[in-house]
């Protein structure tokens, strides 16, 4: 299907991504959530504001109408939340086996306002380094789900559009200048990427990244670290220092912003390295993730 | 991946496919041309002239490299071919057995220049039935190497982009109403959807409708109508009487519409209906397929 549409202002963004989470529904979501927010975040970490989806499905024969009718519902209200349109699809049906139930590509275009530059590569010495809320949510609920782990407290995905609280980060300000969300790969990757990028070091403060109990808890029975585990409505920004509370303070003010932090800042020292001063003390490197912690986690 | 892009003039039209062949090696083919042929031609079909493109991969565990470098030859080739840029991907590995070796889907944005506006409703009575050239050819080459039928000659998939056959069309002309690909359901389908998005009738002559002799042959063993059978790299167009021969004349000169012929007209009767003069003499009411010919054609 295609679809013409009006041209707004500015340069324009194109972003796409496969969607195979196993399972397909998890406590706070489900595949057809995860879709829209995955490709709606991706178009927000680049600046630009998310107009318009198209969203393609591959179902495996014999994969229950009631469930697919059950995302497409979250696929709307996802697409209602963020305030965007999907205005293509397709969908293909393969035969039994040849598939596992049901595989989402979302693709997006967004428009970049006039004056905003966000960029991988734009971290300076002096920066301050922001995160939006708690890690590794999303990855510890698909694992659970998975693995049929019980919790006397429900753990949630924390998979949500996060284009509003970065309109609202970037109101009136160009002070920023990097955004990322920490996915596959966690915190640990995310922030070990913005460092080569932008041949800067960075030093985080282990006891400023908030983790719930029940994540650290899964983490620890599982040998996991969570600032390798992936999360689908974090974001972290590197925002000039003079406007660090500013910003900080607006994010606090979003409901997926409410628990952000300043959990470091960006140094001219060991470039392209990112280190971690502990709760014990001392500081250690992190390095970026070598290899997959869970195949499938979106 | 994310990637902003200039932006052109006139409208836009963003457009998306799933692509899950079997085989994915075919005779003049794969699936990495399919994909980008088949979202260059949806652009094309809707007067725009494709600029990015995005693509997903779906890859199974164990699937060779060498494949697939080999198929993403083919997917740059094409992309040459057609003058589009692919500036967005994805790849996502699921265990074995969970997809069936590759799945690929392609979005595609492009632009609809002032002036042009091609629709599925736009036939009139009077308006000449254009076809680019010999029908059936995708869906037979695929299903003889599926069902591992050997020929004396060799048939191959008309897999091509039309984006170059439809500028030639359109150049300096409004005269064309409506331009459609028929993949799955073949001509007959096509014919239908235009007639009933129109409102109006349309006659073939079953005489103008070229079909290769091997693809006769297969259809002939299989019971197969080859006005049903999927295509890849032909058009229908619905054109103004008075230009139809000029039309006709700029396609023959491209390779891709070398055979190209008019082959019916729009008739105010029989709204919504397409009839067909058979060369033996009686016309007969040519339907829509109902139901899926093969799956996996594309």
């Amino acid at each position: 299907m295609t679809q013409p549409f009006s041209k707004p202002a500015g340069r324009l963004a194109f972003t796409t991504d496969g969607y195979v989470v196993n399972p397909i529904f998890f406590p706070g979501g489900d595949i057809g959530k995860l879709a829209v927010c995955g490709t709606v975040n991706d178009l927000a970490m680049n600046g630009a504001r998310p107009l318009y989806l198209s969203l393609s499905a591959i179902i495996e024969e014999g994969f229950l109408l009631s469930e697919l009718e059950r995302i497409m519902q979250s696929v709307k209200k996802a697409t209602e939340e963020a305030e965007v349109s999907i205005i293509a699809g397709d969908t293909k049906v393969v035969n039994r086996g040849q598939a596992d139930k049901l595989f989402i590509t979302t693709s997006g275009v967004g428009i970049i306002s006039p004056g905003i530059d966000i960029s991988g590569a734009n971290a300076r010495a002096g920066d301050k380094v922001l995160l939006s809320g708690t890690i590794g949510d999303h990855g510890i609920a698909i694992m659970s789900q998975r693995e049929g782990l019980r919790f006397s407290m429900t753990l949630e995905s924390d998979c949500a559009p996060l284009n509003k609280l970065v309109s609202q980060m970037l109101e009136g300000s160009s002070s920023i200048h990097c955004l990322r969300d920490p996915t596959r790969g966690g915190l640990a990757t995310t922030l070990n990427e913005l460092a080569r990028q932008s041949k800067v070091g960075i030093v985080v403060e282990e006891a400023k990244i908030s983790v719930k109990e029940e994540v650290k808890a899964v983490c620890e029975l599982l040998g996991l670290d969570p600032i390798y585990v992936a999360n689908e409505g974090k974001l972290v920004a590197v925002v000039d220092s003079a406007d660090a509370n500013k910003i900080l303070a607006r994010m606090k003010k979003n409901n997926y912003g409410r628990d952000a932090a300043i959990i470091g800042e960006v140094t001219n020292e060991h470039p392209g390295k990112v280190v971690m001063k502990t709760k014990l003390g001392p500081s250690r490197i992190v390095d970026m993730l070598s290899g997959e912690l869970l195949p499938r986690i979106c």
